[in-house]
């Protein structure tokens, strides 16, 4: 089965990449499954229905989110009606939404996508590793779901790291986003599940992860704000992560980065191209 | 000229690969200037003054530390009598050691490579921006030196990237380290400062950030300390940054990631090959 | 009934009025319930079987802890077989010991302690807010219980604020440890539960929150480690909070900060004088 | 020489309790100086020109800032025309403003007002401690200021203590701004300076920490956003410090909080009243 990672798409930049790139790449690498990190896509904060629609319609499966879920407060709302739209699974009980999905993927296999977001330097929500131990508990990979992805949505590596390591062999595919940077330790763990610290986002790199580089660099040396941030508008780079995983077992066989467009270095899975 | 920077160094394993490959490495890619970051080398934590010499006799021009400086109390001694082990700049006044040296390169050219520490999430130390700043003032590029080269170690992207673009121009190289996780968006700025957000650790990618599996994974777990944490012991990764300047300009014309030994998929830069 | 809550007891100093003077103050102000919070009597760091023990003996009827509990090893151990010994109830399930203890008081009542620790800019542990009111689902005042004392171990006096106001009218007492400074901000909040956002350290106040000065002082200034903290020997002051509460609703009827020995200003609860 | 601080002024109840009861304090007291934090009290966000000038109106001599100094981006202009308005020292150079106000007290005595963020939690600006020292060195108390009073706005109590100790002798008094809760270790140090943690807020104590309850409460049980944050509107205490100076020395030899109006348990100064 063939899975595409589609890291944190910031704002129109971001979304004009996957929306002209990801039609193409569904046929050409024949995916079955598209996940796509979203929460910086309404201007770099949050995500509005229309957008999210939007990716649906252009061939993602399941469109995962983080701590700026709720940016735009409507994704508080409309999230109830879309049970493709995923939120941290490790919010409190009562939280609208929810943090995991099962979906039927383009090749009619049963997948379930999870999301879920660490709390080192980040808000401290429920304990990331119990939630999504649960969640696997009643959802085993082979016995419910062909293939089993989880989005960590995460600031420090050791946690993420610590993530895959404790997922390892139990599910397909265990991918971090947040850092909007895209980390170069792809592999395939000793269990069988495929891994990268940070997906990367999808946007301008020439800027402060995806934001103008003017008012962060303000806010860095003189601490305190100016301006609002705003989301660069320079041609993206789409970063995402592809997989390929094993019929039989659901584990991953192949793993390898994607990096499509502009500034950072091209690069394409040699085993789909 | 040619630079190679070396990421953290974690632990006996990293230093092996260090030791094993980078002679032939110098000679077989005309290296000019080699620069590593020792703040783990000594079983994750500091560095000690034998395993300092031991870099420098395998041909490192300058050795960089970070918030682990201190691990080893002989650093704060020996640091006085080892004028290529520099600390971050921005520890306040007083402070052993140097925050940048003033090195002839392999080639005989001068280079300022400066060491400084992001603090967002970290140590709150003097403003790194205003003090890399300061140090500029008084050697500047192609004015005092035919190449400089920062290594910046923080935690979060933001800092980093908004260093880059502050350094812009005015520097050969800015790179990032700290996270132990390699990043794929090396590229050269605007200005023609290379860089890239994260070296990556130079250790066993098949643990937590260097580390053991089992006690991080624990902590994560059950919030309680069970052991200590030791540097893991399988095959490293030697993970850096190339980088090559103009001899005109001092500023990059070409960056590329290295990656060799376990793991990692290898990347060696093809301009050098 | 008359309770009496002691601030978090730091090394030999804080043990040595308490192990003097609770004696005396049981009988005098004709106590039932006295908790001591003992985080810090093992030398300013967790707490050893035998300092338990000495308090047990000395008339405290329940010690609770904090995110110091486990500093001293000994305490995952012996916790298992010290009912009157409660640490933090959000700690991850499987966690050595208990979070909250049923005890009968001095005067033969049921009374509930519990003790839970906040999460901002602490370790991120279970939601204490969740975490508390399972507890109270379980044992309700008057119902199950004639009194319940909350210690919150927690940072921020936002936070325990919040706390307070959450179980406003379904406790007892709320009080906060953790800062090791008195607050004089003691109240009967509206819903009829005793409120003190810290009760302070039972310590010498000659001292950075407990531990001789140099070593803080020198991290402070220099950001770096000299030598271990140590606690403070001068004579110390018993901080803590005096609650009565009314028989028949468990609420509480007076409050008043308790503040004897050295340095801080003597306070006495004028209605048990 | 008869000093009143007055601590964290937040928005409408807080402005009214001190333009009502100031005067007549100042009179009733023989006060010759009188220092405000007034960091929230524009509807708990910073400060505007005609609230500050309210202040001065009503006998404040020198107006305090913390951390929400800027939240009123007027503020950041009508500083520069406002000697009487001090922001932390340790804000970056070129910050609009000053961080000390060197003025002429009601008795005609020559006063420093320092004003310095901690660092711990908080934003990381320069060293609080060695920007302090500088100003020290350029102003001194007896030679150039017959009394120095230091607002250091901090979040933890180490930090605090530590600046007291590390100020002790050197200035009249050294008071804690920032957790909005009045703490009962005011003392005079060993080297004769006046000290308390946090002189608490100027506001509705039937709130979490001056804001109405809801929000707050909701945020720490939810970690969702559900509305603005809104000043507290019940009466307020009035919170603070006095300290009575010796004209020689210019160190403290009275100490006492103040606690005024409704909620909290009352407080006056014995020696003035
Ligand atoms: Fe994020
Ligand atoms: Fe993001
Ligand atoms: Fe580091
Ligand atoms: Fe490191
Ligand atoms: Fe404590
Ligand atoms: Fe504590
Ligand atoms: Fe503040
Ligand atoms: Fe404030």
């Amino acid at each position: 089965m063939r899975i595409l990672f589609i890291g944190d798409v910031v704002g129109r930049s971001g979304r004009a990449i996957v929306n002209q790139r990801l039609p193409g790449l569904i046929s050409d690498w024949k995916l079955d499954l598209v996940v796509l990190n979203g929460e910086n896509s309404a201007g770099g904060f949050g995500i509005t229905e229309s957008i999210f629609r939007e990716f649906i319609d252009n061939g993602v499966d399941v469109v995962t989110l983080g701590n700026h879920a709720w940016d735009q407060r409507e994704a508080l709302v409309f999230i109830e009606r879309a049970p493709l739209l995923v939120r941290p699974l490790n919010y409190p009980k009562g939280t609208p939404g929810r943090g995991a999905a099962m979906i039927e993927a383009k090749n009619g296999a049963r997948v379930l996508v999870i999301n879920a977001m660490g709390r080192i330097f980040l808000d401290p929500l429920d304990d990331p590793f119990t939630a999504i131990d649960r969640e696997l508990d009643m959802c085993a990979l082979k016995r419910d779901a062909d293939a089993i992805l989880v989005d960590f949505h995460a600031e420090v590596t050791s946690e993420k790291q610590a993530m895959g390591h404790f997922l390892d062999g139990r599910v397909s595919v265990v991918v971090g986003t947040h850092t909007h940077v895209p980390t170069s330790d792809h592999q395939i763990l000793s269990g069988g599940t495929a891994y990268q610290t940070d997906s990367g986002m999808t946007g301008d790199y020439d800027s402060v992860i995806g934001m103008v580089k003017d008012e962060p660099l303000s806010r860095f040396m003189r601490r305190i704000p100016s301006a609002k941030f705003e989301a660069a508008t320079g041609p993206a780079t789409l970063c995402g992560l592809a997989v390929e995983t094993d019929d039989a077992s659901g584990l991953a066989t192949r793993v390898a980065p994607v990096r499509l467009g502009a500034r950072l270095e091209e690069a394409v899975p040699h085993f789909w191209a």
